[in-house]
């Protein structure tokens, strides 16, 4: 354990030169939002920055500044004096190979981190990862450029799910305000972000919503996205993230399954829940796993016989 | 015009007992929000308080402190020593009659206001009127209490949207870091107001986007809130708030009519658009108003008949 990891990581980074950051495979807008600030606080310090990811941002962030910067590969190359590995609980999460060859900074605020870097700064209290990176930035004397300041603000804005999550404190807000000063656009990024919806998503809301069926007395909800209701929609796979949020909005309902066909008769799970209704254990029993209320798994076969077997475990989750 | 009306009203405040207080009809967060944490903190000063409006908050706000204090009528009766008007345009929109007897102190930031009150202070830069409350609160001296802090920042949080709409400037997030830091829980106030849906609203949302229509190329979204959709979907009128923005934020989307079956033959049309589309011009025709993004009109007939005259005109009004 290191007494001050935040002055630990502030040394390191001033005394090296060339940085590769990366963040987990999927990235969400805390993973593009934090590893932006970074490299261009970095450069704003003069060092050499590389953003290297898994896969490529997603639609929504393409506007921000630097998007286009980040390398999507599945190997890192090239010399580097350091490695900073953000929101990620193990280096594998990456999805990336060879960050393991460099001197690795850990920074991630997801219960159950590893510690797997040369320094560790691991903080499950933080909102977002973002907050921390926004300290880094403030310990290493960068001034904040409208540029880091957007981005940051982006990692907050998507992790706190619009401040809507837990972890949420005055120093989040102080962030904000500091951003906001510094030019970050409340409006023009919130409106890039979730103002950029497809009609492949709206007609697939519509027809998940429309057909979303209730066990349990009405207190779990279930929906299908086959692949031919993706076609019918003109949907992919993408415009479903978040949808799965909309029926737990119902004060009744405590669990929320929705069954994606990956391919025909194997079907993806997420699983979402509220309070005490643990969908882990239900993930747990075949084979999939998560955390208490956010957990997923994988099953074979027909739909129908699918359906019973998650029925019957999460109707049995219910409290 | 007065130099400072913010000093103006802390005086006059502190010259006087006996407040009643109010805001627009059909109160949404901004209202009930600014109305108690002005409430609050005049208590906190010994002074003697009523809170009376048009119509009873939403039963998302249900949960929060003192909004059972709102005393629902038609007409204010009593002897006060001032009304304080909030978020109104001019003393009609409250709904109430009678305010007219009494010293009033108009505070707003509605585009518009006609500066009714003995002291008007009008700022459409501001995110929310809370922001405005605050600065009061703050200019009367009053420690923030915890149920002060979690009504201004139910009233910032509901009027920017989730920190979604303009105005939003580094002293909206200050003030939001000083209600966190006072004991407003920005999570269980998100969760409160927007995890309090109801099956009618998810089953309405389901079927309103399912059945949504298009015109002009994609470009125009149209739907029918029937009365017997609402009785098929268990839904209210209340039930169908806010659905009206989900198709606006599909980018190639550039305008939203919804209509509100009123009684058989009468509907009721909200519209709202994107940037240049001035839907208020479209509602101007059919002797409706509001404002370029977001305006409303009233149509009598059958529903085909009703849906071509506005789609004609709307049409019409696209980019």
């Amino acid at each position: 354990m290191i007494a001050n990891p935040l002055a630990e990581i502030r040394d390191a980074i001033l005394q090296r030169q060339r940085f590769v950051i990366t963040s987990h495979a999927r990235p969400d807008g805390d993973a593009i939002g934090s590893q932006l600030a970074m490299a261009y606080a970095l450069r704003e310090l003069g060092k050499d920055v590389q953003i290297v990811d898994k896969d490529p941002p997603p639609p929504q962030f393409q506007s921000l500044p630097g998007i286009r910067d980040i390398q999507v590969s599945p190997t890192v190359h090239g010399q580097f004096d350091a490695a900073i590995v953000m929101e990620c609980g193990d280096l594998s999460r990456t999805g990336v190979d060879g960050f393991d060859r460099y001197f690795v900074i850990n920074i991630d605020h997801h219960p159950g981190n590893r510690n797997f870097g040369a320094i560790n700064w691991f903080d499950p209290a933080r909102a977002a990862c973002g907050e921390m990176v926004f300290d880094v930035i403030e310990a290493l004397g960068v001034t904040l450029t409208p540029d880091i300041a957007t981005h940051v603000y982006v990692a907050v804005l998507t992790d706190t799910g619009g401040f809507h999550f837990s972890h949420i404190t005055p120093r989040t807000f102080e962030i904000c305000r500091r951003c906001t000063e510094a030019g970050a656009q409340p409006e023009t990024i919130a409106r890039a972000i979730y103002d950029n919806s497809t009609m492949g998503r709206l007609r697939l809301m519509g027809a998940v919503l429309h057909d979303l069926e209730f066990e349990g007395n009405g207190r779990a909800a279930f929906a299908a996205l086959t692949l031919k209701l993706l076609q019918d929609t003109g949907a992919t796979h993408e415009d479903s993230d978040g949808l799965i949020n909309i029926p737990l909005s119902v004060k009744e309902i405590q669990a929320v399954a929705f069954f994606k066909e990956i391919e025909p008769e194997h079907f993806r799970i997420s699983m979402r829940s509220k309070g005490d209704v643990d969908v882990n254990r239900v993930a747990n029993v075949f084979g999939g796993g998560g955390h208490k209320n956010a957990a997923g798994c994988s099953l074979y076969g027909p739909y129908a016989e699918v359906r019973r077997r998650l029925v019957d475990e999460l109707t049995r989750a219910l409290v």
